[in-house]
């Protein structure tokens, strides 16, 4: 059994819920919600923080709590929230430019919630009209891009005309490349906004980890002590990275999803947790 | 009025037969016809070489008899084509081997000609069912992208499964960033592949300029003295590089399309013809 070799006891713990961490499958790993109720009994404060964009922080409190972990709307931080909140306070875009959108309801519904003025559009092949008519526009801010599985050349065609101004800021939710599903790799947020990477030479800004443009974005919004903080995660190149870029006080890596006690024991690994478990329950030791 | 400085007396040309060189926006360029009826009548073999995917040789030719130029299928030498003309004949496809396409009708059109067996997506959205049933399929031997206004999440989420075999073969019909039409640019068939090179980490093997692919697919259809042929375009990055790299006897631009005088006459340019010409026309003397 592999026993933590430096566990501090920080205040603050930024979690990933995600199927590694806490389920797999829609099963709930075993002990999971004993083990954050233990945390929360100590005293720590728990954030959930994942790079899925598809949903609203309050669609991700439903289902967590279909899984049978309580939660409150402000301990959850989605990509689509970390975008918003870029948007509004670190951007700051003024008032009467809008966000176009690449993406699904929980990017445009965290957008409202933030009063940012934003406009997508719906499926649909690209029109005779629309070759006309799309083309630059002062009015458009930002380009925002989350994963969309009803991506369209028209949505492209549109996104490319705005970003052909300098001006126009270029943010993704994030750039993972695939996301994980139905035991499978699909496209991820990264592929819906790599099209656009290739026609401009430009990078989106990501608000997913392991970008600290997201951490930045925590801090906007939640005041904590970095150095008192851990960030528990299954994937060394995201969640690991992201704690330790992000100068926290520690970093625990599970073993119940991507990375493998191989990865984490491998010479010249560069990307390692200051910690590991095999499961998350250990904690409960 | 410049003149051309080294102008050989190729037999054999190759042309671009698009809105820069022939044509611009519909209409034919002054004199365009009466120049490739005078180097008709000086015995000169015209092939018209284009990286648009969209429309098979039969369907460009009546495009280029509704402009007034007449052609012979055989002079026609699209990027479909190419692909077909490549997949049967430099790589050999096994019969039992299909093709997975992700393009517009004159893909299929070609590969059907050519004999490939091919399936493709229409438009609509995943599915269910489809996170269940794509996967790895040995009986895909190649993946082949081009140009597609249905671009689709479906489309990519099965053809990244095929890719995940290291033996599926990528090509792309040809990997321009972006599609000049309606005066703008539009996402081309390389913003249609970016996706799959994001999430694979693998590039197509393009099959149009500057690739030498197409210049091997050609060769592979036609066979003719490198030396004694001419390339004609408007781009130094693709056309002219397409035929200096293939170490034809002369290449030519002319000025009325991408590339300018001041990009050839600039100081350290690294792809220049060996003339150039204000139109093509200015052939006539």
């Amino acid at each position: 059994m592999n026993r933590p070799h430096n566990l501090t006891s920080p205040p603050f713990r930024l979690l990933k819920p995600n199927n590694c961490v806490l389920w797999q499958g829609g099963t709930l790993l075993p002990r999971a919600a004993e083990t954050l109720t233990h945390l929360r009994n100590l005293g720590k404060q728990l954030l959930f923080v994942t790079n899925n964009s598809t949903k609203s922080r309050t669609a991700y409190r439903e289902k967590l709590q279909g899984l049978g972990i309580p939660c409150g709307v402000e301990e959850i931080f989605c990509s689509a929230y970390s975008s918003a909140i870029y948007i509004s306070r670190v951007l700051q875009l003024q008032r009467d430019k809008k966000v176009y959108v690449i993406g699904e309801s929980g990017i445009e519904e965290e957008l409202a919630a933030e009063g940012i003025a934003y406009f997508s559009d719906g499926s649909g092949d690209i029109t005779p009209e629309d070759y006309d008519s799309f083309g630059p526009d002062e009015g458009v801010g930002v380009v925002l891009c989350g994963l969309d599985h009803a991506i369209s050349y028209r949505k492209l065609a549109r996104a490319y005309q705005y970003l052909r101004n300098p001006g126009t800021v270029f943010l993704a939710t994030n750039v993972d490349s695939t996301f994980p599903t139905h035991g499978k790799l699909f496209p991820g947020a990264g592929a819906v906004s790599a099209p656009l990477t290739y026609m401009t030479g430009r990078t989106p800004v990501s608000l997913g980890k392991p970008s600290q443009a997201m951490m930045d974005a925590i801090e906007g919004v939640l005041k904590f002590d970095r150095k008192r903080a851990c960030m528990v995660g299954d994937r060394l190149d995201t969640d690991i990275r992201f704690g330790i870029e992000g100068g926290l006080g520690g970093t625990l890596a599970v073993l119940t999803g991507v990375s493998t006690e191989e990865e984490i024991l491998k010479e010249g690994a560069t990307v390692l947790p200051d910690v590991y478990l095999d499961r998350l329950c250990d904690i409960l030791g």
